[in-house]
């Protein structure tokens, strides 16, 4: 109820009366009134008078009502370790497609290949459960487009031109803005859950320790509204998904594309590739062609683009 | 210490002293004697005389020390749920590769595509733990080569001639006679571990219930030793993991395969695909050709051999 009471004062951008809003909503003025307290709790600021309710902020906060349309789905912490780890619980446990855990901050925040990652006030960190119909080893390819719905959506409300890196991070003039880290369970024929996780610098001081990191704050030059962008990323994650069987996924990678057509040292295991990254393939693996004119596909690996 | 001392009784072959046992193993002679109790106790037959120890015979049992080499990796249940189960639980736990569960009988047996699996007692129930270091997108040649072990197996100890059907079961004269259930947990970029389960009809009667499935001892008109059998199944798909990255593997399965030259007909959720099944990919997707020319690729689904 709080969150539909949220959407009406969003909606309307002014003052409401409580007479209003209980009719609007179908219950009790005591009701309203009791939901009111509840999102002032939660840190939003909501100006009530004898002439009803105003909306005057809300708080910088990742909250359920954020997300409006799937309130429910969305599970807030100010603090986690890591978001991934409450949403495997919270998938293994059955939570449906497009279940959102977000946090503040994370302690012990992953990125790939157990890496940490570092997860300060200010960034967005968050992880989708999804469970799309699709073959475990077509998985891969939410990689692809996961790092695409990111960038698109930092293009989108900022007007930043984002790059992916092959397999998944997005990158800024070069530079890491957002990491993706996607984890599955399945059966060889069936995907249980593909859980994504998402760790982006938006207002977030990058110090000298990462120098190949950049935040949107320190792009921008000033802060931006991470609630919007959190649900815009969210959004546009879950609508590529539902065409993650056509071949669009692979060409709107290819249009962001930082990787391709650039030498690349692909560290795989114990062995390294190295040539020019020509294309990727209809699973996500990278193509790459070697010196010696031989073409590699290449799984999975750590990659850095060179630039001798 | 009863598996050492399992493992050089059967070695003998013969009555061996205990004291030579105690030498032997280098422990005591009240220690040799508690483990021979140990081993009665599970039902391995014993005979104990002032001569010494002899082992007459063991129990038709999947038990820990029929895997030797393994024994401290092999939880032998005599009835479960299902394999699978225990085998996640204990992955999840860090279970090392290897580590093995096996029942005589379960009363929640599962295969693909969540299908129950018929479990009575005589037949062979187990799931592999293994950690293959090889990206999400590769794992399902894990099905293919697992399939392909159980019917090397099969033809190597019975001299029968046994097929792989795609994606994952293991025919004799066009029946059923053993199937592959793989379940993966991975990040896209590394398989954390895919437990492979194999039921196998081996001393099994199969009812008019089950028209397209047959057993070992209905082909043979005798028992078969499971537990030879298991042992081998097990080292042989180990031994295949390790070249899961070769095209050896596909290599294998294309000559073991049933499917190929085939006319099949797989239903992939809410669509089925009908053609002649011509190869595999690198992936162990099934390219099929449809009667209007053109060329599927199947990564996953239920597959009809047609005789149309």
């Amino acid at each position: 109820m709080r969150y539909e009471l949220l959407r009406l004062l969003r909606e309307k951008g002014d003052r409401v009366s409580g007479e209003a809003l209980s009719r609007e909503l179908g219950v009790s003025r005591v009701s309203v009134w009791k939901s009111v307290r509840e999102l002032s709790a939660a840190g939003y600021d909501i100006s009530a008078t004898s002439r009803g309710y105003f909306l005057v902020s809300s708080p910088d906060v990742l909250l359920p009502g954020e997300f409006p349309g799937w309130e429910d789905r969305v599970h807030h912490l100010d603090e986690v370790d890591s978001t991934m780890i409450v949403a495997r619980g919270l998938a293994r446990k059955g939570a449906v497609h497009g279940t959102l855990v977000t946090a503040e901050r994370q302690t012990g925040g992953r990125g790939r290949l157990e890496r940490s990652w570092f997860s300060p006030k200010g960034g967005i960190y968050m992880t989708l459960v999804t469970r799309p119909s699709v073959a475990a080893g077509m998985a891969p390819r939410i990689n692809l487009l996961s790092a695409v719905a990111v960038a698109s959506a930092v293009e989108s409300l900022h007007g930043i031109s984002a790059r992916v890196k092959w397999p998944n991070d997005v990158l800024v003039d070069g530079k890491k803005l957002c990491g993706i880290l996607a984890e599955m369970e399945a059966e060889m024929d069936a995907v249980r859950f593909v859980n994504i996780g998402v760790g982006l610098n938006a207002n977030v001081q990058i110090t000298d320790a990462f120098p190949d990191a950049v935040s949107l704050s320190q792009l921008l030059g000033h802060d931006v509204n991470r609630r919007l962008l959190a649900r815009e990323i969210v959004e546009s994650i879950l609508r590529r998904l539902q065409c993650v069987q056509s071949a669009d996924i692979l060409d709107e990678w290819r249009c962001y594309a930082h990787t391709l057509g650039r030498r690349v040292s692909i560290a795989t295991g114990n062995t390294a590739v190295e040539g020019l990254a020509i294309d990727i393939d209809d699973f996500g693996a990278l193509l790459v062609k070697r010196d010696d004119g031989t073409l590699m596909t290449v799984v999975a690996g750590d990659c850095t683009h060179r630039t001798d």
